[in-house]
């Protein structure tokens, strides 16, 4: 699809059909607006492209593709999939979702963190063998000791949900700052001493250098045996190597992966066969309503651009997010 | 276990082992106390006995037992399991353990609620059968309309930790007043009116008269075929068989039975078989708090009983809670 091009309109790539009214409401924007699947995107579709609209095609691109580009936005709030050479490119400014899905995940988490200390699992079996036998050993939340691995918009989510829930709420980050609703916060620095207090660990950490296997064997040891563990945001921060030695060993009262290091995961992988793993396929970010605020967040920065006001989420790429 | 009989001491009989230390300090309270399993009392031990501190021994007794009684402190909420002569004896003060379950029981139904919109039974199922398939129709919390049947002290613990999901929260209730927390509150003649809004149904009504099979297929009918719905009270609020028809027709998004009509339910009952059904054996209230909980309730009642103060949740078993 393409709409009629004027004279010096900026030139807009779509790479997901948000539909033929919103192109519209792009065109009437001021831009011209081609779409076409991101699949099928190769260099040549880039020719003359101002602005690029996109999840990922950059698998399929080369350098050279991204010379006369001055935008990119992201419809993920990842930006892994970004390739160096976009990344040392300076003259081309990153915007990314950056709040289209913390509502879900922060659900997500506040939902993992009752399964696991209401041993759901194991009730979910016993249905399935239609057995009636009541489990005394089921726990509340109220009065554990949450810890967050990262503190930006999806643990922020999270906590201001986990408020009326009477817990401990602690946060781990680069800094040491702490955001509205933690109880406390430490430095990465300090997490060998932070995790043996936990009775959940949340990862929300974003995919940097810092954060490669981040939790290895060591930090696994240290958390208790019977902590819950939840990782909403990326594989990448987990040795998974690692983490399948202590659920073998038994760790871990529930392990709820919605991330893993491959994905999609295979089924000859280990981490399916550990009674007290849940795996979900990278499904904590979908909703009903996460078109409707990708959309929102990419009409208003085509406002900006327009306009020449400060972009809404840019990207600090060199920083990893 | 009997401890020292003193003169005009009150006596006590405790059918539940709460630790030696626990029955000195009811000793040193001023009562006689006696220790029986509940399963093995009978008329003869009650004999000069003033209060009887246990959960359901009644099914073993005689109308006669109870001549002598002044008090029955049941560690129950539920008052259900009294028979009839000694709700009508006027002689005896009831008290149940109307805070003792309720704050697990409240975050059972958030669990229930995010499980429901986000379909978690069927990544169970998928992580069962080791596949990694993104569920895009996973739905949020946020945004729905979440109805109450009965704004009692269950539903008050559930709605304070609803306050943060942005969801719309209506009661329904005899008088139709408004608790804290409920953006609306109907009465229950109102209810054929409120079911069709409702995104999701939370039954949290008390075992009477005026609430026996009180959802029957006309109000099954009115609510949503894709809403979620949760019993964690009663299964005497639901007509099972229309439960089931509607069930086999599909509705429901999801629907988590803490409990049912007769319990534990049999293999053959057809409500394990639904495949949007999920079956836990009245499990909500459990919690590692469960026993200091209803023991300060119990200590402090004992406290009342001899100082001749008000006691702590008194039942009016003829309204039947």
């Amino acid at each position: 699809m393409s709409l009629p091009i004027g004279g010096d309109n900026m030139k807009l790539l779509v790479t997901y059909h948000y539909g033929t009214a919103v192109f519209e409401k792009m065109s009437k924007l001021g831009y011209d607006v081609t779409y076409k699947p991101e699949k099928s995107i190769c260099d040549d579709d880039l020719a003359g492209i101002d602005i690029l609209v996109c999840y990922d095609p950059f698998k399929q691109l080369s350098e050279k593709a991204y010379q006369n580009l001055s935008h990119i936005i992201l419809s993920s709030t990842g930006i892994n999939q970004l390739p160096q050479a976009v990344i040392d490119n300076s003259a081309i400014k990153i915007t990314h979702n950056r709040f289209g899905y913390n509502k879900p995940i922060a659900e997500w988490i506040i939902m993992m963190l009752l399964v696991g200390f209401k041993q759901l699992p194991q009730l979910f079996e016993q249905h399935r063998q239609k057995q009636w036998r009541i489990d005394t050993d089921v726990l509340e939340l109220s009065g554990k000791r949450i810890v967050f691995l990262g503190t930006g918009n999806i643990a922020a989510e999270a906590v201001k949900r986990l408020q009326p829930f009477d817990v401990e709420i602690i946060g781990v980050n680069r800094s040491g700052n702490q955001p509205d609703g933690f109880d406390e916060v430490y430095q990465m620095a300090q997490l060998q001493q932070v995790l043996p207090t936990a009775d959940a660990v949340v990862v929300c950490l974003p995919q940097t250098a810092e954060t490669k296997d981040l939790i290895d064997a060591n930090h696994l040891q240290r958390i208790k045996d019977d902590a819950v563990f939840i990782n909403i945001s990326r594989g990448w921060s987990v040795d998974e190597k690692a983490l399948c030695q202590v659920l073998e060993a038994g760790k871990f009262k529930f392990c709820a992966l919605d991330v893993v290091k491959d994905e999609p995961l295979e089924a000859a992988n280990p981490l399916w066969n550990y009674q007290q793993v849940l795996i979900t396929p990278h499904n904590s970010w979908v909703s009903e309503n996460r078109n409707q605020r990708r959309l929102n967040y990419i009409l208003e920065n085509l406002k900006r651009i327009n306009s020449g006001s400060a972009l809404l989420y840019q990207v600090n790429a060199k920083r990893g997010y």
